[in-house]
């Protein structure tokens, strides 16, 4: 467990400095100044199942096992009972290889679509869809003070957001506590990290809230809801067919959080009003200003 | 032609309070008051090249004709040599199907593809890539007093984005004046709609400069290049291997423009440095800001 001075709750937390994942970069800026700039690497990682080239993503690059995990569990491409027995990242060649026990429902599927038409893009979303109906999340409890000081904290966590920008965050957070902290070039990166993250780990979703930076669109709230969390948030905002998957589903989504404001769309029965704007103490302009910058 | 009090160089601009493209949604903020929200639609497109099913995006559903061979374009999958002879969209399906005289390359690369890798998915990245060595550019000139123009006047215009949030932009413009403004929940969407028109209208883009609200990620300035457009500028930042693109096929690169700010990263060759920091009138700061939360 990783502590400092801002947080001790974090399981995983940023490498905000690491060389590997930020380059400084020489440029000149408005007024024709030389100057140089901290900017995000992003690197392509070809995911395999077993055999089966799957996808290329493009990705800053830490935690490989745990985005190829995620992702092929977010999309329905690996079920619970497909038992993971090994998960093989060759650095040099960019490719990760995830194999099961015996091959996988998907592989099957897959092999049948591809003779009519050819290519698995097309069913990626329908395969993300099914299941939804079955899907029952917990009756979980969101008190309104958690989530002020879930966005308080996660905003001053040193992230390679504040050191480069041009990055997406995602953190899986626990009542008021931010527990493991993502980030990714692909806003969807960070939560299929967390997803993998918690497939290793065996993580129970019923307590648990999803934070992100990113916007509340389908895939999103549909990747939440696969993960069995009944609680999703962002600063940023909402698609509409975003509201109506979190609806169906039951799923919490609270959106547009700035501050001490908020907008909340579904699953509004699991909110506890336990804060006025009052009880919560002014975080700083700056770092919500910065934090809010996407 | 649309004109209107803030612009009237605009060949197409949003259509920001269309019914089909937002919806009102109601819900509870964070004093629990009941409020309603405008929020963009989005839905899913599958679109197809002659018999092959190639992907589905989730878009907010204008201009979908534009959206599928900008896509085409801009994936390397169909070539400017290719007679496209229709584009059929279908509403209800939610399908668009673009036609080609004969069958194209990369129809047969993909049956030649699926028969080892079974996937089209991991091939796209790679398609992308393809070509970029023989690129040349044109050698444009880009005023600094255009970039502030073209942003204060893109931040003004009337769009989704000010009426509901959540949804990303892309501007075509020459010298001072925006000429197209597409706008996307996805952000590549909004670019390829722009590459779409350009097709469809042989536009030239020797002389063009593309604005976009999103970051400058590898595949962003992959899609600006193969579209032949020298200069790609936006609000947002950098990674590492966008910048390293833009420097391999010699396209300027301007990211964090805020206000009167902004770096260059690659291709500063093209700048001119006309106007300074005091030349330029303040952009309304209520404006400016609500134009760069996203």
């Amino acid at each position: 467990m990783i502590k400092n001075k801002y947080q001790s709750n974090y399981v995983i937390q940023p490498y905000a400095e690491s060389p590997q994942l930020t380059r400084v970069i020489q440029g000149k800026d408005h007024a024709g100044l030389v100057r140089e700039v901290n900017v995000v690497e992003e690197r392509p990682l070809t995911i395999f199942l077993n055999a089966k080239e799957i996808v290329t993503v493009m990705t800053i690059g830490d935690y490989p096992e745990f985005l190829a995990l995620g992702f092929l569990k977010n999309q329905g491409m690996l079920q619970s009972s497909d038992d993971v027995t090994a998960i093989d990242y060759d650095e040099e060649l960019e490719t990760i290889v995830v194999r099961t026990l015996s091959q996988t429902n998907y592989e099957e599927k897959l092999s049948k679509k591809t003779k009519t038409s050819g290519c698995a893009v097309g069913t990626v979303f329908g395969d993300m869809m099914e299941g939804l109906e079955e899907l029952k999340l917990a009756p979980s409890e969101v008190k309104i003070s958690w989530l002020y000081e879930l966005a308080s904290k996660i905003n001053q966590t040193p992230s390679l957001y504040l050191h480069a920008g041009a990055i997406h965050g995602t953190v899986l957070c626990t009542k008021n506590l931010p527990l493991v902290y993502m980030e990714d070039v692909g806003r969807h990166n960070a939560v299929d990290k967390i997803a993998g993250w918690m497939q290793s780990e065996a993580i129970l979703p019923d307590d648990k809230i999803l934070y992100t930076t990113g916007r509340l669109t389908s895939e999103m709230v549909i990747k939440t809801a696969n993960m069995g969390i009944p609680v999703l948030a962002s600063r940023s905002g909402f698609t509409a067919w975003g509201v109506d998957i979190a609806r169906q589903v039951g799923l919490t989504l609270i959106g547009r959080m700035r501050g001490k404001r908020f907008m909340c769309l579904s699953g509004e029965k699991r909110l506890i009003w336990d804060a006025t704007q009052k009880d919560i103490k002014d975080i700083s302009k700056k770092i919500l200003r910065k934090g809010e910058i996407r």
